[in-house]
């Protein structure tokens, strides 16, 4: 049985896609105790107006956070302004979501220059490794501040303390065969597949503080970067995302899953 | 049976470790139709002495290429300087060795900044697919060139045109659990984790040119980077690689190998 998402909740990427619906939907969701922290790279541009619209919807609810993943200092800020915010809280859920796929798809080698490479893993995988280690204090006490589970001896869960990086079916080296031809994209997948390793050290690393780490691949979702021809709508991909998120507990822990539950191999 | 290697052969990082025995045993096994492009980030400094004389033993056998992975430039320079090397011949073999850890071992999180995510990733990841995608054109002609391999029906050798990237068992997310706690390295492991993924894509890309490519565990070696702990020396995890790269084929294409030829799972 699931129970809701809550506490304070940080999702970055929030100007469009994926992001900007899971504020949408959890915003909806989340009771009074809950707090939403939407991080956008540029929230006074015309490009976050959807987001600047969805926080005066819902007043006192969402504060729109300055974040750049690619620059180490707006991370420092924007995790001071969150810890200032929080006060004595903790960080309950960090959703890593924010991501660029360079070049252009389909992204054949012949396109691919050393900058593609570096700049898609610095905003893909450093950012979410600097945002998760300076963030790592505020997962502490919030894992602390909240009871275990439930009576199944579950300790964690994305209620108590939890990071979710949002990785894809195409980080799996194993599926490579199957899935290189209609996506080559060497700086985007090399960058996911070294997310996923990411997410199994946090895993490794931050289980003695009771924090859930797993990787959930959203599907082939219509946005920006999924392109028109995607199968699933951004309202069906947070549903499922979401509904996932509520029911993960320490088995899920250091897992790549799809959005139904179901572990995709390495 | 094994077939010695030959050819054109290229192995980065040859001024200690792991790359120097390389260099060492391939020229005391290897032919007269065979010739070792030894690459080396600084050819004329005192750490590379050892690498000078082992060319100056073998006249005409081996050729001291300056080669930075970590500088764009080095490395188009480098294929250059090879290119007009080997003349109208292809390239038949590149070994992806050289790479770094950063920060100083175990390297935990709390050691560990952005420029040692970023720097890992630039030498261990990037460089080697701006190298593979660089002599691209010389490993097709090298392929050209050779006939296929044997009676078995296999087309893809080291003898005929490869890519061996130098990988471990740490870069194995499914062995994640195990091994962390002895070596946390996350710069370390994330690249190697993308270095597989990258030899995967280039597996599925490449096969169509019948280039062979496979990523190797050399084992727990003896050098600068594996300490005075390792239990093997540089000359038993060298003689177990280039046995094994002597006996690759077809059904090895995109596999992690231990030197023994045992799949490590991703
Ligand atoms: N769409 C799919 O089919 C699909 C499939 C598998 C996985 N995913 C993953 O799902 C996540 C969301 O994807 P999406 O389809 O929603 O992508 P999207 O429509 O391209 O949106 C990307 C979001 O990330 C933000 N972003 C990019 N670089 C940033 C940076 N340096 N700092 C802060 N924010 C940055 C963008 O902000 P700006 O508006 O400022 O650019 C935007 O809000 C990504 O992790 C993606 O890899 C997507
Ligand atoms: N040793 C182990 O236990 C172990 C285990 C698993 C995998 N491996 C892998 O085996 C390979 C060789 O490791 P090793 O133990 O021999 O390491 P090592 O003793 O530290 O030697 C590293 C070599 O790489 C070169 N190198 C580093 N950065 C470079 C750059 N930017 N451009 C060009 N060359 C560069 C070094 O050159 P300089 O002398 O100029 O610094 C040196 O020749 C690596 O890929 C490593 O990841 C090693």
């Amino acid at each position: 049985m699931s129970e809701k998402l809550s506490g304070n909740i940080l999702v970055t990427g929030t100007s469009r896609g994926i992001g900007l619906e899971l504020v949408r939907q959890l915003v909806q969701q989340v009771g009074l105790e809950t707090h939403l922290y939407a991080c956008c790279r540029k929230p006074d541009e015309s490009n976050a107006q959807p987001l600047r619209d969805l926080a005066a919807q819902y007043p006192g609810k969402i504060s729109i956070i300055k974040l750049d993943m690619s620059d180490e200092d707006s991370i420092l800020a924007a995790v001071q302004a969150v810890s200032e915010e929080i006060g004595d809280g903790g960080l309950n859920l960090l959703i890593n979501n924010a991501a660029i796929n360079r070049p252009e798809s389909p992204a054949p080698l012949s396109a691919t220059e050393k900058k593609h490479m570096m700049d898609v893993y610095e905003t893909n995988v450093v950012g979410p490794f600097l945002l998760a280690k300076m963030f790592l204090p505020l997962l502490q006490r919030a894992a602390e501040k909240h009871s275990p589970e439930n009576d199944n001896g579950d300790q964690m869960s994305c209620r108590r303390s939890a990071i979710i990086n949002v990785s894809t079916l195409i980080s799996s080296i194993e599926k490579c065969p199957e899935t290189f031809s209609m996506a080559q994209m060497y700086p985007y997948r090399t960058s996911k597949t070294a997310l996923n390793m990411l997410t199994r050290c946090q895993a490794e690393d931050f289980k003695t503080h009771k924090i859930l780490v797993a990787a959930i691949h959203p599907g082939w979702v219509r946005t920006d970067m999924g392109g028109e021809q995607a199968p699933v709508t951004t309202q069906d991909s947070v549903l499922g995302m979401l509904q996932l998120m509520s029911l993960l507990s320490d088995k899920d822990c250091g897992k790549l899953l799809d959005r139904q539950g179901n572990p995709i191999p390495w």
